[in-house]
C-alpha cells in the first residue's frame, strides 16, 4: 500500500517541454540567461529528455528568436541528454539541424481548422511539409506531434478514424514516432484509452507519447490513462507553466513535478529528484510570470 | 470516442460539501444568506446530496455557529433532497437531530494523531462516541468519514491493516456506510485501487465513498480510480473550494464541476447541469474568499 515498494521498471519516460510550450506564449521576452538557468535546473533534476525551444519565424513567436542560441549553448552542456526542439516546416528543421539537435518534434493538428491557424497550412500540405524533412533529413529523428488529436477549439471532439488515417499517412512516408496532444484539455479518460489501446495495435512498431493539457483539470488523470495504455513519452511542463490562446487564465500543461510525485508514489523510478525539480519550479515562477497550474508549488510557497 | 454517446448508467452519486469542508476554514464569517443562496445554486443545479453544515462547537468553528438556522431552512425548501451534515460527537449528532436531520457524517482519523488534533479523542473513544450515536439514535443514517485513510499529515502514508481493523469494529457497532478521506491529498492510483478493492471485498455489504483533497493534483484521478474500483458517493466541492490547515494556499477538494464535465464527457447522466453547476461555481467565488482550486471556473473568468 506505501509507496516506493509497489512496482519496479518505469516503461514510459518523462519529457520536459516547459522550455517550449510554457515559454511560448510568455509575452514578456525571458532572458536567455534564464532559459538556460531553468534548462540547467532542469538537467540537474535528472530530466534526461527536454524540449528546450522551438525553431519557428521570430516573427510570429518572438519569444523563440533565441532558439539557435540556446540549442548551442545546451548542446554544448549537456551532450548525454536527450534535447530536441519543436519546428512547423523544413526551415524550422533546417535551423535545428545546423543548430546541431538530432531530434526535432514536427507540429501539425488532426483538425483543418486549427492546423490552418497554427501552421497556415491544410492538413494534407503539412503532411507533405513533414516528408519533405524526412527526405531532406534522413538521419534527424523525429517524433510527429498530433495536435487536437482528441478535440478541437473549433470542430470539437474529434474522432478515432480521421486519427487513423493520418497515422497512416505519416507511417507511410517513414514517420515512427507520435505525440498525441490534447491542446484543449477536453480529452477523458475512456477516450484516451481508446484511442491509446487502438493506435497501439494498428502500429504496433510505431512509438506513441502523450501530451495533455490541463485546462479542464483532466491532465494528470488522462497523462496516467495514456501511460497505463501503452504511452512511452509522457510530455509535461515544470511549474504546469502554459496556457492556451484561446482560453487565456486557464491552466496550461500537466505539471512535470507534480506528475513526477504521483509516479514515485505509484512506485517507479523515473530518474528524477522530486526535490530539485520542485526547486526547479520554484525558480521558474520566481522569474517568468505565467499561468502556472502545478500544485505542489502552491504548497511550497506558503512554507 | 465521443461524449454523451459512450456509456449509460451511472453507479455513484455525486456529494457536494462545499458548504461544510469549503466553507469551515473560511475565518471571516460568511454570512447565513450567502451560504442558503450558494446551496439553493447547488440544488438548483441538479446536485441531490448535499453536505449543507457542521455541528461543532461554535467557539472552535465559529464558521459553523449557524448550522441549525441552515439546516432548518434548507430542510424546508428542499423536502425531497438528501441533506446531511458533518458531526464529531454525540452532542453535534443531537444537534442535528433536532434541528430535523435524518443523516449525519460522523467524523473520526484512522491516524491517532490526527484524530487528537482534530477532534481531541483517541480513535478507541471516538468509535465509542459513534457507538452512543448510534444507541441514542438507531433511525438516524450514519456515514462514518474516516479522515487520514490513505495518509496523515503527522504519522505519513497509511496502511491497509489498521484501516480494515477500523472498519471491522465500526461494522460491529452497527455501521454500514464509510468515506475514506484522503485528508492530505497524498493517496495514489494503486493505493486507492487497493484500499477499495480490498474493503468491498471484505465488507460486501457495506457502502464506501471517495472524498480526495486535490493537494497535490490527484483528486480528479483519485476520484476517478475510487469510482472504477466501487466507490458509491464522490464527495467534492463546488469550485473547489477547500484547502488544508497544515498547508495553507494548498488546494483543497476537487471541483465539482470539473468532475461532473468529466463524469459527462465519459458518458455518465449525472443529473446535474454542468452549466448551472459552473454558475454555483462562480457565484461563491464572487462572493466568498477563498481557495479554488477548479479549473472550469478558471477559463469562465476570463471570458
Amino acid at each position: 500500500m506505501g509507496g516506493a515498494a509497489g512496482q519496479s521498471g518505469f516503461a514510459s519516460q518523462i519529457q520536459e517541454v516547459g522550455p517550449r510550450d510554457g515559454f511560448q506564449i510568455i509575452e514578456r521576452f525571458i532572458p536567455t540567461e534564464i532559459k538556460l538557468e531553468t534548462i540547467d535546473l532542469l538537467v540537474k533534476a535528472g530530466l534526461s529528455k527536454i524540449q528546450i525551444t522551438s525553431f519557428v519565424s521570430p516573427k510570429a513567436v518572438p519569444q523563440m528568436s533565441d532558439a539557435a542560441e540556446v540549442t548551442r549553448v545546451c548542446l554544448e552542456r549537456y551532450p548525454d541528454s536527450l534535447l530536441f526542439a519543436l519546428v512547423p516546416n523544413l526551415r524550422g528543421a533546417r535551423g535545428a539541424v545546423e543548430a546541431g539537435l538530432r531530434e526535432v518534434a514536427v507540429v501539425l493538428s488532426l483538425s483543418e481548422s486549427h492546423n490552418k491557424a497554427n501552421v497556415g497550412k491544410s492538413v494534407a500540405e503539412s503532411v507533405e511539409e513533414t516528408k519533405r524533412i524526412r527526405e531532406t533529413f534522413p538521419d534527424l529523428r523525429i517524433a510527429q506531434d498530433i495536435a487536437t488529436a482528441f478535440g478541437c477549439p473549433f470542430e470539437g471532439k474529434m474522432e478515432l478514424p480521421p486519427l487513423m488515417e493520418l497515422i497512416h499517412q505519416l507511417s507511410d512516408i517513414g514517420i515512427g514516432e507520435f505525440t498525441l496532444c490534447d491542446t484543449v484539455g477536453t480529452a477523458h479518460p475512456t477516450q484516451v484509452k481508446t484511442v491509446f489501446e487502438t493506435v497501439g495495435a494498428a502500429f504496433p512498431g510505431a512509438v506513441f507519447n502523450v501530451h495533455i493539457h490541463d485546462t479542464r483539470n483532466m491532465g494528470m488523470l488522462n497523462t496516467y490513462i495514456a501511460m497505463k495504455h501503452g504511452a512511452k513519452g509522457l510530455q509535461s511542463s515544470a511549474g504546469g507553466l502554459g496556457g492556451c490562446p484561446f482560453a487565456p487564465g486557464a491552466s496550461g500543461n500537466t505539471a512535470t513535478e507534480d506528475l513526477v510525485y504521483m509516479l514515485r508514489e505509484e512506485g517507479f523510478d523515473t530518474g528524477v529528484d522530486f526535490g530539485r525539480l520542485l526547486d526547479a519550479a520554484r525558480f521558474l515562477k520566481r522569474h517568468v510570470q505565467g499561468n502556472y497550474s502545478g500544485h505542489h508549488i502552491m504548497i511550497e510557497e506558503q512554507e
